[in-house]
């Protein structure tokens, strides 16, 4: 929209050929001036019942219970990922009412109750019990975001026999979150046994030429089975959000 | 295990020639033959209208035309990628009724008319016109798949008032596919005025420090904006598949 | 700006408190609807003398010729970057009036004589013969955009007096694009002689170890001399262009 | 070879005593003790009212202090980067007059009042609250080289509108510096929409593949937008000193 | 599907209730219950004799302890890799039985005594005196897994006679095991000599561009003698596992 | 043994205090002497039936001709890997008797017949079409050092149910070599369902994040099975060797 | 500033033209014209005999004819480095009087005849028939700088008799050049039997996870055999440079 | 030799044929018999007057002091490298006699008094401060193995007239050890300025894109001055005592 065609606009509203709400509403809809009132909406999230989110990671006790104090003004849930339990204990005594998730290492903050708004169940598989607490961090986070949640944890592809028993639970989810370290096989054996989106989350699980999930990220990138996208290492918190996001498409 | 030996088994069972803990003795036994008849369907996703798909990099044309000629027989649609102009040119001249999409390098031949299953519009989007042949090859991928496809291209983020006049066309959108090489950053930022799952496709476009797309597949793997997964670098055809089964979730 | 503040003051508009005029201009001064009548000047540089650029790396010439074809009816300056002879031939073959700098294996159109706009002297340094490409396209991309260019090349830190014997010159610079391959060194010896804005370039010149470039590159980034800032691998034009900026600051 | 000996020399010469041939040959085969009269000035930077600058990192308070009082007796004024508030209240024992800069991770002394010798301003934007301390380093930087300083922080590219907001203070900056971590898309984003040098700083802000601010870095050297120069990374202090060496072209 | 419903069925079968191609048919379409009988064994190796691992590296005391209590109920042998001497201290007092290691920072418990069943002697081949712990885990493996295990430390390739004069011992082994840091040269030094497999175990050793172990696993990897495979850096476990499962070819 | 006792030795002997045999005997026994006459055979592996081979990659057609006419002087048989067909070509204009193998880019000349002197089968394992050249490599190898070989081709992971129908020859089998590209996870489902050892090849097929094999590598070198060897990318023949010695132990 | 110059300077001084306090002040502010004459002499090579050098690499053969041409004005030996035999056939057609050795891919052009001014031998090693070509060019780089030069190729550490027979040759020698691919574990070996310097050549000699000679390069620097020192892969010039400057300490 | 041939000699001895100094003398001969007799000597470089040498890094120092005590019964100089001052303490309680060189984080017995045997000075030069411990090792360990030895320290490239200054110092030395972190520049620069072996040691000073040292690596092994080699980043020993190889030529 140039100049010209405001001026046409303006003029419009001046002489009162249309009303100012109209001249509101033709505004709200031009390519960027909506912008300007309706503000690209960083609430619209939150509008959803998805929770505010602080990472813990490389923050103080006292710095995160201030954010929280905040956070609680707006009467949003919270989600603070990545909390180690000494953090937690610090924070408790700063801050009352937050839900400690020992599992996922993180916690809760929730105001309002979390509705169920995702269509289908989403699946968070695991490859090893050392993957847990990333795969916890996904559950948590897709749960807290209004999904139905179910957990299949240790069924590593060196034991194949462990996955397939659980075929069914595999068919039965819309979204499945596959978390593995090492070589990162697991989301291609589980995108090759089922036709729903599968989100991989490579983990630091591992050693040596493991060099702290690049063998895993790698693996998972060059997945033999479509289907199957990727987020960063060890990131269970984006893994959650993404299937989240697609549970309600 | 074929059937015949397990209808052979099930009559002794049933004319009692072997009894019941025979029986189950001998099925328990099997290591995997029973995999012979519950078999793990390959065509599945076939059935749902998907076609068949020929990577056509590292194939002799003479090689392609065998495979398609097999793949014709069984009458699903063929979807083959990463074909020349130069390799199509001989195919074409070993095997007739092949389709070309020369902005996509790659070619589909559609027995059955591909039906749209897919619920909502899937939304390519890349940064630069080198981008184009891996946005292509995703926006023919999801439409041989059954979805309503859109495209809006050369919207780079040095000149974000290009990608924020279409704002619209972002929010209208199912599922997002987000091409870029160089530095990656595009999916970060449309991941941040929308709330719809993006996939990101790093490309290898660039040079020097790009690193042969690395320096793109590190950007979108650290996004900073939630609800980002990643393919492999230049995999126009994995984003288009994995937005397929996002937009049926 | 809210939604009431707009409303408020369309009402003004209607109420002939304000005039169009008015309310254009503080429309135009809102933080974004600025955006949608002034647009995002991605014509502000050209209107700067600054050329168009096309990075003729990877496009063939029949595309090229059709761009400038489109430029020219702009009016802008034109500056093609990554044009091998071979290419520039046929290009000369489709469209007239471009000029080859074989040294920066570059052409120019230049529709408007370039007027001299930055305040002091650019000087171009390069370390190697082998480096003198990069060092060209840096060269030529600076006088396109109006500056003065000197060069001085082959100075590399090997043969330290080479360069200190040119101290002068150094001295009388404003801005200085400083390019080498293989270890990298020079710009850290430049910026320790100078106190003037230095751009390192890393070439890929160099074999084995030197990966391509990366060695210089990271000895660049690692430069024990402040003041030195760095560009992509080989990247003559990004090291001329940004040379430009700072000599108008 | 000190003044003397060369006065010396020119007097033998004055009086006959040696030949010119002979007072040639002497000079000539002094290998650079003439350098002693020529000397390269490395005072050059602080006669312009820059401060002697002293990297924290891995020196112990003990010598740092040490530092600190031979530094003063020069009296320039002193620019301490890298310490931390522990090995400060240390340092605080053994020197006084130091100021702390907490959120830069620096302390300043500052015998002679800083002139504003920078012509316009330095503008310092960051992306994430995390990235600030770079940020802080690099303004504090500016501010004690004689700049104008502003600062335009938590402005990164998931929401977009926070930049854009603020466009009228990216075209008010005559230099600007811009931080980030992740996946550095930030300065793409800035240097597109003004003209004006642009001082790219990768942060080793993430985790997992950031692979401690490579992809933040590697991002920033293939910015799709030109004009953007990067310096290593966490290198506020660098970018600090590069902006007002540009800021006095 | 357990065994129970099965019985069920076979018994619907004898008894005529279903017909046999009914029982085919919800045969059939037990996607994988089947593999409840059919059970793929994980307690195969359990049965040959080899110990249960736990990997300790990770695990607090606390939850070794529970696993090898769990462990012991089993019957099977035990094999604790990678604890501490401090880690072995705590776990004593809460679990009795376990034998430390030392040199191996392992622990076994051994309910049932291990039986030779490995054919020949495994070897292991050590270059330096810091390689000993990751050789050590390596002899501990073998031998708890029933191998007959010598040892042959402190050979490097630097003082090549060490080895050479220990010619026969390399002769009479069946297996051997290399283990080496920095270079990583001695498995292509000991295959050369002998035509027995030889499995190559890069080491963390080293420091600065030895990059934690990657330059001997890329030394292993091209070693120029054929016959050698390596495992993964510092993995002496899996080392000694391998040899032992060739040691029963 | 220093001279001292070398002369007291030869003393002896000439003295007839000691035999020549017996002197013989222990010279031979020393540290190096026997060294010195029992020679280390480089021909072992030859009278043990192995071929000797030839890399052809990066040699002439005429230079592997000289190399094979002087080989077949000394009657070995004889492997010649890496050959295209192009290459196949101008070497049988220059010398007789080769015999190629298309699928392994391979030839072979066996003056004398190969006997089976490995004691089970070498079964070859491939995830997908691509890898075939590899695996045949393999395959070829073995065979013609003197094994039983069989083949199990694009039994990838995508698709699990094609290796599981096959259980019963992975058990039959001695000694594995499982080849993958991409995410090279198929060693890991294989190694996890048998307990035989495990020769891992990663191969270069792959594009993008795949880095030329690097990401199967790693996740072969990282396997969650143990009992997983790995040899380097693309290296059938180092399997096929290594494979040929387990196979005799 | 030139000695004519000076001369002039110093002949005021002398006529007493110009004061002695003067003539210190324009010497003193000749920042490093004064270079002019003690002048840093690159010629110092050339006049001990040494070759002047000439990287033939990415040069046509039209260019390295005219630097040919040059030098030979100057009467320096030439050693022209890289030179394929196609390019050298060119070459011959443009310039006359050169020797080519096609071993080395190296030519050389002796105006003057080379004197031995080396004090001991230099003795070149190489692993495998593949690293010849590098091993060549750093015999001829010796040779032609003047050194007595020996030869001991295909005595890589899989076969480590082939190298210890030759033990007196490498006793021998005062500087030795080691020369290998894939591990690049032969300069360990031979620096362990001697006690003279070792110069390490990696080639880029290998395949799949060589990466082009990084793993020879990593397994020399990290080499356990002190005295090693390492060079640039497939650099034999600077070895035999590096060995002539040891030979003449 | 072969069994014949040494039956022969024998013979010849038994039989008074050869006397028993003349088979002495051929068996000395024998490619490999004189390795028995005269031992592939370790002790070579101890009686020379070389240390034995302890690597401290990762032993406690109640094993370096059991090290310790058994070397001095050899009577051996010792060097001890990397030694923190904590470690000594500790150590000193232990063991007595021990000499702490604090700047080298070493430690040094020297029983018999250290001769200087080689031939020049070795002058050991330094970038930057933060170099001086790495600067330090190499000067002790020159030191103890018998070399004068001289230092010139903190003459970085950024401020090169420092080392300009020095350039007497450096055309004086025999040969050079040249220290350097960060761009890892100073051995081109030194090698330019001089003819004799320049040994450059890579530090991992710096921080992000130096990569602990890699940098510094890289840059010096791509030095455009030729004459330079390199040893391992931070290896002051490794370069110390290749010094001291070259310095007795």
């Amino acid at each position: 929209m140039d100049s010209e065609r405001l001026v046409e606009l303006l003029q419009k509203v001046r002489q009162g050929k249309i009303s100012v709400a109209q001249a509101l509403g033709r505004l709200r809809h031009l390519p960027f001036e909506d912008l300007g009132f309706a503000k690209v909406d960083h609430h619209r999230a939150l509008r959803q019942g998805f929770p505010e989110v602080i990472m813990g990671q490389g923050k103080e006790a006292k710095e995160i219970a201030a954010i929280v104090r905040a956070m609680r003004r707006r009467k949003a849930n919270i989600l603070l990922t990545r909390v180690s339990s000494e953090k937690m204990a610090r924070l408790k005594s700063l801050t009352a009412g937050l839900t400690y998730h020992a599992a996922a290492h993180a916690a809760t903050w929730t105001g309002r109750a979390v509705k169920i708004t995702g269509k289908g169940t989403v699946l968070v598989v695991s490859a090893g019990t050392s993957d847990i607490p990333v795969a916890e961090e996904a559950a948590l986070t897709a749960t807290v975001m209004g999904n139905q949640v179910e957990r299949l944890f240790d069924v590593g592809v060196a034991g194949i026999h462990r996955l397939l028993e659980n075929r069914l639970r595999l068919d039965a989810a819309s979204v499945l979150i596959v978390v593995a370290g090492m070589e990162g096989a697991l989301p291609s054996v589980v995108a090759g046994l089922i036709d729903k989106p599968v989100i991989a989350v490579p983990t630091s699980v591992g050693y040596g030429a493991s060099f702290n999930g690049l063998s895993a990220l790698l693996g998972m990138l060059n997945s033999c089975a479509p289907g199957v996208t990727v987020v960063n290492i060890d990131n269970g918190f984006g893994a959650g959000f993404a299937a989240s996001l697609i549970n309600r498409v």
